[in-house]
């Protein structure tokens, strides 16, 4: 992270040496034809606000500007030509289609995992498997890497972390017989928004004795802020804990080396920054230094080496890596989205994708504070170190209204009650005119609904 | 089962009272005639002589035999109709894919409830659930249900388990902290294929201060032996155990009454009888007995109820029944082809389908031993109180040419080296005359290879 630049109003400024207003429509047209991941724009398809299930009013065939793929990424129409492939040699092809067609059933997962593995900086491909949902995959790993033992046996989480992994979390400490005092939660000072690294430092060095696991999500999902992990995976290791993170919220949106940073693992799902369709399948990290001794974990045939998988021996023999923990044989439905996206993410590269990441968001951030600061606060990090696409709008008012209003104009977004907004400028297909067609119409429905 | 016929040729003879011969082309046609299923066989896309990936020789269009259901079912083309629909949802829709369309994504695994509960015998709809894949949900199933205690902490399971069904329950005996002696294994008696219900019933006897859990396949998937799974389940609990069923073979083939009988727990997946496609979204029943009181198991947000998961609460409102076992959003895409397939099972009703079953695997069974039974041996028991669709032959011969050869004719069916088949006539989509046709086949092969 040394050299990456850390303003990026710095940088916008740079760009308007050739224009000169950050706020024109001329500026955000600029930046759009500027943008080097403008042409993947048109690999998705955008709903139209004459085909979203509610009213709208503007031309019926325009698309929406959708700046929800915090929750559920868009569609990349390639999905469709290789779910077709798929009900083609399922149709064609009966049972042969376990190990034929550009995608065999049974391979399925295999493609896909290179560039899995880079997205998430894994240092060996064997480290990151795909498979099941994000919950699951979350207890198969904490039921191998969460050992409690004796009194280090409690595991660090955050007080606001997603009800699925704090429900995972009380589940897990119950099947191994810790009580509730088992979890021990890390939450913001009194009046802050979001968590100081340093007070989750401090929190592992404090309690070393007692914590078996660090449990966190790599990017708050209500927030939006990105926990510093890196120092919190050196720092977990340090005090003996094994270190786990959930980034449903972080895969695909922010830079990611977990094999460098020594997370023990690691779990997301694909549907949202990853664009592989609703209940997409999910994905797991384990990192290389437990290859060679891998702690129990639960097992069936997919858990065993693909080569010697139908020898259907008496004991497993073990897939290498992260694959030893699936379970079941892989719906070739999932891994063909999933790859569909995944294609988009290689050929685009994670640079290119941070790189207008920072760019775009921060051009939200200037909009946003600039011209609506009397209305809303942007309660996500200042710091771009401190979050990725995502920037969560806590209003003063009812949402209801100014929610209704603009979705009516063709912006889909997020909002949680009362009163906040997440609004996440997807890099991959949301441009600079959306962002800024976004604050406009954000700002009439304020001023509207006062 | 009182009432039920229990000799298949004599229920043929009674037919063949207006034909002349039940090895005649005749009889078959006049069979596919009478089937009461028969228009459901054009509801399945058949791979044709030139779509299938192997050289063959006759019309390149006419549709395979297909005998290959008991390991990945036909699609149905209505398959085709409800990915479409799910695929343009998400494209169209976005994130209001999640409540809307005919089958929404976040309520996907909902509308297969009814008729999947019908199909494994559950008194009540909210004893079945829909997710994940078989193997995650056995473990998900026996995590809550065995309960080793003392000296009672073993787990039975026949000997020739299949492989994924070992391989979870050791890793199981593992996470539980008991030894490999935990494993407590039944087989056939010395010269014999099958295993023998008393002798079933004897082991848990015998050993029911030892036995915790009894986790055995509804239908054997190499013998094709159907345990029976009343008498076995009775005895378990009489015993004082849990018992579970693995129902991968038995699910949408054989009668199944799981409330009556009184089993915890069952397990199976989508992608054989059930015709889901491969990797299909798996099942679980848990017995109305626990609705009351779940002993603990692993949670997500999904075990929340519906109507208030998206409170977020911080402790989960369980669902009830066997959803509280689900941990993620269900992906749509398996839901909705589990449904086009769940749906024809509901038109046709599980009694015709066992009905049919049952006169076309006798008719298979009968030219099989009175034409081939020097080439071949059934290895499935004779008595249709135990057995299903699937017939297991063994042959005398290197059955590599042969399978090689029928497959260039057009005969899909599965092989196991050395030298089994299983064939399977599943009765939404064999016809009888596929079934002569395979046995002539079959025939000439065995003369040609000799
Ligand atoms: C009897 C039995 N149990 C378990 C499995 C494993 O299934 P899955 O890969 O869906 O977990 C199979 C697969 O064919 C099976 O036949
Ligand atoms: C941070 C986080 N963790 C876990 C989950 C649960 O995901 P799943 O239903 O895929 O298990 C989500 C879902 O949005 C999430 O945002």
């Amino acid at each position: 992270m040394s050299n990456k630049p850390t303003n990026p109003l710095a940088s916008l400024q740079a760009m308007l040496d050739r224009k000169n207003s950050l706020d024109s429509e001329d500026f955000a047209a600029f930046m759009d034809k500027e943008d080097p991941l403008r042409r993947f724009r048109d690999r998705f398809q955008f709903p139209t606000l004459g085909s979203i299930p509610c009213e709208t009013t503007g031309d019926q065939d325009s698309p929406c500007i959708y700046l929800c793929g915090n929750s559920l990424g868009l569609k990349p129409k390639q999905a469709d030509v290789y779910m077709e492939e798929q009900l083609a040699n399922w149709g064609e092809q009966g049972v042969f289609m376990h190990f034929n067609g550009r995608i065999p059933a049974a391979l399925a997962d295999q493609p896909g995992k290179e560039i899995t593995a880079s997205i998430v900086g894994a240092k060996s491909v064997s480290s990151v498997t795909i498979m099941n949902g994000l919950t699951v995959n979350l207890h198969l790993l904490m039921m191998a890497f969460y050992q409690p033992s004796g009194r280090k046996n409690k595991i660090l989480i955050e007080d606001h972390a997603f009800p699925s992994d704090r429900y995972a979390v009380r589940s897990m400490l119950r099947m191994k017989g810790v009580g509730e005092e088992g979890m021990l939660m890390v939450k913001p000072r009194k009046g802050e928004e979001t968590i100081r690294t340093e007070d989750i430092l401090e929190m592992i060095d404090k309690n070393k004795d007692d914590i078996a696991l660090v449990m966190l999500s790599g990017l708050q999902y209500y927030t939006g802020q990105k926990f510093e992990m890196d120092k919190i995976s050196r720092a977990g290791k340090q005090a003996g804990c094994m270190v786990g993170w959930d980034l449903a919220h972080a895969v695909g949106n922010v830079e990611l080396k977990l094999s460098e940073w020594g997370a023990d693992f690691a779990v997301w799902c694909s549907y949202k920054y990853l664009n592989s369709g609703a209940g997409g399948i999910g994905g797991a990290f384990v990192h290389e230094r437990h290859h060679g001794d891998m702690p129990p974990h639960l097992e069936g045939w997919w858990s065993n080496a693909q080569d010697t998988r139908f020898e259907m021996r008496d004991k497993v023999d073990p897939a290498i890596g992260a694959d030893a923990f699936r379970l079941c044989n892989p719906p070739p439905w999932l891994a063909a989205l999933n790859f569909a996206s995944l294609e988009i993410f290689q050929e685009a590269g994670m640079e290119a994708i941070l790189t207008k990441q920072f760019l775009i968001t921060g051009y939200l951030e200037h909009l946003l504070t600039t011209r609506l600061s009397n209305h809303l606060k942007v309660i996500t990090p200042k710091d771009t170190n401190h979050r990725g696409c995502q920037l969560s709008l806590v209003f003063n008012c009812d949402l209801n209204a100014v929610h209704h209003r603009i979705q009516s104009r063709g912006i889909i977004c997020d909002v949680r009650y009362p009163n906040a907004m997440r609004i996440a400028p997807a890099p991959l297909y949301v441009s600079y005119c959306d962002v800024l067609q976004f604050v406009d119409i954000l700002q009439e429905a304020l001023e509207f609904c006062k």
